[in-house]
């Protein structure tokens, strides 16, 4: 297999997670080749001093690379890549990875177009706020970044998607697309939908109460920062994961009814437990880091 | 009005919230006095160089202060309270204010045991773990301190809460009992219950897919970290304002019930909306700081 250093990355989508994925990339590839729909992105991205060379069409952008980046939001990677792949005449790229954050829908979608190429990643990092300006060469240093790869990926992409995971700074988790799909209903969409919908209410609560923004201190600010993503990113969750995540919002709706219905024993009981489930969650991120 | 500097002040319960006092009302006081029914964390509050006398009795306690701050959880309230009051033979103190996250049937309760002596303190601040280890002087700089009086409120008392919300380096927000409940339901209490349920559940989800752990980053961590605050604290808040945290939780329930329903343009939509409803409420935050 070719080094990294021989090759050509393109990233299609150059958001924070693409223009973070450009900045911690650097060096490591012969060339890295920049897309996206707003051309003002890339602008911004080569201003903040992020090293790419722009692609102003995808005919472009295919000829120039070898390996290949999703970076875009889940709605656009079947479209994209049915754009780029016939650019690619006689050969596909030796590699197709996605970040998106869902895997299994997305992935059946991306072997049939790349087969063997594809290879599903998933970056288990964030920042409050989303876009380009907030990209940042540090964002994936000791994140977990699940992979998630099928029978037929060719073991020569994997090899290569563990070299991108430890070139960005963090560690591999192998995972099918099922798996990590069920996990991270868990860990990231439910939380999302659950941080949007405590400040969709607060919000209505605000109009009869002017003064609760005085009142607000981290405890709010925390519980809700997930609420200031793109109302897109939780759409595409929904629309490619509203299996797991039904099943977890339901039980997370019947949890809230307990609550409501309970004594203040039992709600201390059940906080207890939910304390003890946390610390066990959270203990056991650190010592397998 | 007697200057700080002439009085002695006692706080009952040395936790995060009455160590930090101690901490952050070094040197305005004549005399810092503690008292805790656990003698092991006035031990600790002295080891860790916070600086006050330890009372071993309520009788010790009562003969040694003027003015009384009540850092204990809002259960041992009134009890403490009916402990204290007889022990201040002909006088009452100067004034005795609680700390407790609710308002409005602790604050019936402290009227009726010390009449206009009492008024209601809530600085909004709070840290992921409680516990004297936790106590910091700066952990209510800059943070809003709501005070809450009444008509029966002696302005002498009034005028106290303010050159002690002012030392801790909060400022303040004047709230009526029931609008601070109201608000603090809302900024608060729910999110408590909402990062508790989701821990839980997720507590239940780990059982069956261990990996969950590897996967969980800062946006779960975020979420749920009310969660890790003590069990206590969400049923004491839930014994005595159930009313307003009923009413928002059964809205909660219902905006979580319209996502399980909803097309992803719904979802998107809804998201968009809870999205700019938290930048509202924040950025009121930081323009009226």
């Amino acid at each position: 297999m070719k080094d990294l250093s021989e090759l050509r990355l393109g990233i299609a989508g150059l958001g924070l997670i693409g223009g973070s994925l450009a900045s911690a990339l650097r060096g490591y590839f012969k060339e890295i080749y920049a897309w996206d729909i707003d051309p003002g992105v890339l602008e911004k991205g080569l201003d903040m001093g992020i090293s790419f060379i722009s692609c102003e069409t995808a005919e472009e952008f295919a000829n120039s690379c070898d390996v290949i980046l999703l970076a875009v939001p889940l709605r656009y990677m079947e479209e994209i890549s049915k754009t780029l792949r016939p650019l690619f005449k006689d050969s596909p790229p030796v590699a197709v990875m996605d970040v998106g954050s869902t895997k299994k829908e997305i992935g059946e979608i991306m072997i049939s177009i790349w087969g063997s190429a594809y290879i599903g990643l998933h970056p288990m990092a964030g920042k409050e706020y989303s876009g380009i300006e907030q990209a940042s060469r540090s964002l994936f240093q000791d994140a977990r970044c699940a992979v998630v790869s099928g029978k037929e990926t060719d073991p020569q992409v994997i090899e290569m998607a563990l070299k991108i995971v430890s070139s960005i700074g963090s560690m591999p988790v192998f995972l099918d697309p099922e798996e990590h799909d069920s996990i991270v209903a868990s860990v990231s969409h439910i939380p999302i939908m659950v941080a949007s919908a405590l400040a969709y209410v607060s919000g209505e609560q605000m109009e009869s109460h002017p003064d609760l923004s005085c009142m607000v201190a981290g405890g709010f600010s925390d519980t809700t920062r997930l609420a200031s993503g793109p109302a897109w990113l939780l759409a595409d969750m929904w629309d490619t994961n509203s299996g797991n995540m039904g099943k977890l919002l339901d039980r997370l709706i019947d949890t809230l009814r307990t609550f409501r219905e309970a004594s203040p024993e039992v709600i201390e009981e059940m906080a207890e437990k939910a304390r003890l489930s946390r610390e066990k969650i959270l203990s056991q991120r650190i010592q397998s880091d």
